[in-house]
């Protein structure tokens, strides 16, 4: 199922406007091109809505949100929704600030978006609709896990329906959901969370897949995680004895440029519910 | 030629003011302690006429513009040429949106640049003024191949001699002219497209050349571009199996660490039309 | 000494909130995970007093200080302060532009500083309360030797005093002072100030050191400082022939993933004066 996916991306190179933040910007960029996409970067009220008209798609990542990009988000967003270009939301610290989460909250009222994809800390945010402050990592007590993934994924699909998005959690165990599919995925290590900005590379990388692949956005959102997550297994098995999370983040955007279609269908770990 | 072009840059660490984009600055400021320059980065209208004033060289790149960015641009600029320090201009995506087309002319208006640096779509929007809507990467279209260079020299020519600039456009071939002669560059690699930054990583490096270079800037504005090319040749001799982007951008600047007089002397590959 | 203050860093996970520059502030986040902290970046004014809340110690850095950021800065700090979490100032070019030194010495009247690090340059600068301008890298005639130690050091110990803050120069020479004791530190390499932004990434540490070992600050600082240099000396050693100064900072950060109690207690090599 996923070669054709990833063909479709790097036959049609996606063009993606980004308004994301400076933390991790570079290697969004560097993960996009990396993929077969194309990325730009503008957060300036007056360019937004220009290079959203010039794109594919929207990925919008509130890492950094501030007065000045709030409202290009939202116009962006709005412009691609009448495009019918897909939009990712990445809400990267709802419930850690009252900004973040009134934010977030504000543009799933405003824009639809094809892809929510955060931590669980953060997706439960959202789905309460409340500012509870949390970290910016995800609640040990809210990982998900084997023992409770019959819990979460009937809310995650319950929220999916109600947003009419799909929705990723990622973590251990990354869950990608519309309202009646859940793709359970087991690539990935853990030592990836020793890098900043996997998430957002992923979201990236995500847009990226479901702008190539108008038709099979599910498919393509897994196809994305399961993709992310083997090139965190590839890039670890080139690790050399002293190299760190600096070293592992190159070579994870180095693994996604070898990974075509072939590699992902035989190396993606994944069930449905 | 290029022995003491090199050598003056090493010799005489040229300080650069650089307003650019927040995806590729740390690149650009890595890129130009590699060639024995120092960086500098400030865009605050309140700061940016005491930067650029101890500095030699301003580097202005319109990657991630914005509201408060624009008007530091035009101030910097204006002092740097008070002052007599080359400033340089990299119009990136101009023609993709009209704020980056519009933004590109105003500083054209009020700025002398010394050299303006941008891909054969950027350049042909300010050639024509007009802000047609195209991408950010060169249009196919537009593409300099042997089969047009008699055609677009000329036209490069007559730029430079309208605006008193030397006109870069880079590409698989790459164009540095003035008003009378034009360096054909044929060095560099096509996979150098698959990183983000390049280009502003060559401007960046290509103010401290003519920074270090006051009297001969076609020659130093050359050297730069021969020497970028020549570190991704030698960058794509060093990658190793599953190597990809990432580490290939690491290499690429390493590269440059390394490129001395006598290197880039027997490694350029140029002719003179 | 420094084993357990090593270990109560990764032990603790300080979570960190860091107002710093777009220049560096992916290497500051990679360094932050790899010592065993948690990087947050907030600089909006609606966001930031919310995020210092929930982190442990606040990194202010003003290398690309704007109208935008310095309100956040002083917000961020002042609750900082109200919260007891210690706060570290970086005044990256203080005597480089008159809206530099006036920001840091700004912050230092209405911010309680656990520590302020900088080059000899910028730190005479606060000393002086005045904005001569001078380069962002430290005046040659500024630099700390073996043989204006016993000059340099009084002054500082007094500094401090004033400050109540640990004063921290970073050079060939490193000091760490508080009023009455100073940690002359000899570890590092001259290579480090090829790689831009060491001193930035040394500062997000630090803070993460402080924030973990509150009781035993001066020498949490001090081993800060001991890590960054070691890590320089690891990171060298491990250098191949080709490798630049890219790669050497991706070395850097990979060394401090590794670098525990005991290997620093080993490789640190200070004297108290």
């Amino acid at each position: 199922m996923f070669q054709e996916l990833v063909t479709r991306v790097k036959d049609t190179t996606p063009l993606i406007h980004n308004i994301t933040n400076y933390v991790t910007v570079n290697d969004v960029a560097n993960v996009l091109l990396a993929c077969g996409g194309s990325p730009i970067m503008s957060d300036d009220i007056d360019d937004v809505v220009d290079i959203t008209t010039i794109c594919g798609g929207l990925n919008i990542n509130i890492g950094t949100l501030n007065a000045r990009s709030i409202p290009s988000m939202l116009a962006a967003g709005k412009r691609a929704n009448e495009l019918g270009h897909p939009v990712l939301l990445d809400p990267v610290g709802a419930g850690a600030s009252c900004l973040r989460t009134e934010t977030a909250n504000r543009l799933l009222d405003e824009v639809q978006f094809a892809v929510i994809r955060g931590n669980i800390s953060e997706i439960k945010t959202l789905m309460q609709g409340s500012g509870s402050t949390r970290g910016v990592d995800a609640d040990v007590a809210d990982r998900v896990t084997d023992d409770n993934l019959d819990t979460v994924i009937p809310l995650l699909k319950d929220f999916a329906k109600k947003m009419n998005s799909i929705i990723t959690v990622t973590g251990a165990i990354d869950l990608v959901c519309d309202d009646s599919r859940c793709f359970v995925i087991r690539n990935g290590r853990a030592e990836m969370s020793s890098i900043t900005g996997t998430g957002c590379q992923l979201s990236g990388l995500m847009t990226a897949y479901i702008t190539a692949n108008p038709d099979q956005k599910l498919e393509a959102a897994a196809a994305a995680v399961c993709l992310m997550g083997l090139a965190g297994e590839i890039a670890w098995s080139r690790m050399q004895e002293g190299d760190g999370n600096s070293t592992y983040r190159n070579r994870i955007i180095d693994a996604i440029c070898h990974i075509d279609g072939d590699t992902l269908e035989k190396g993606a770990r994944y069930e449905l519910r």
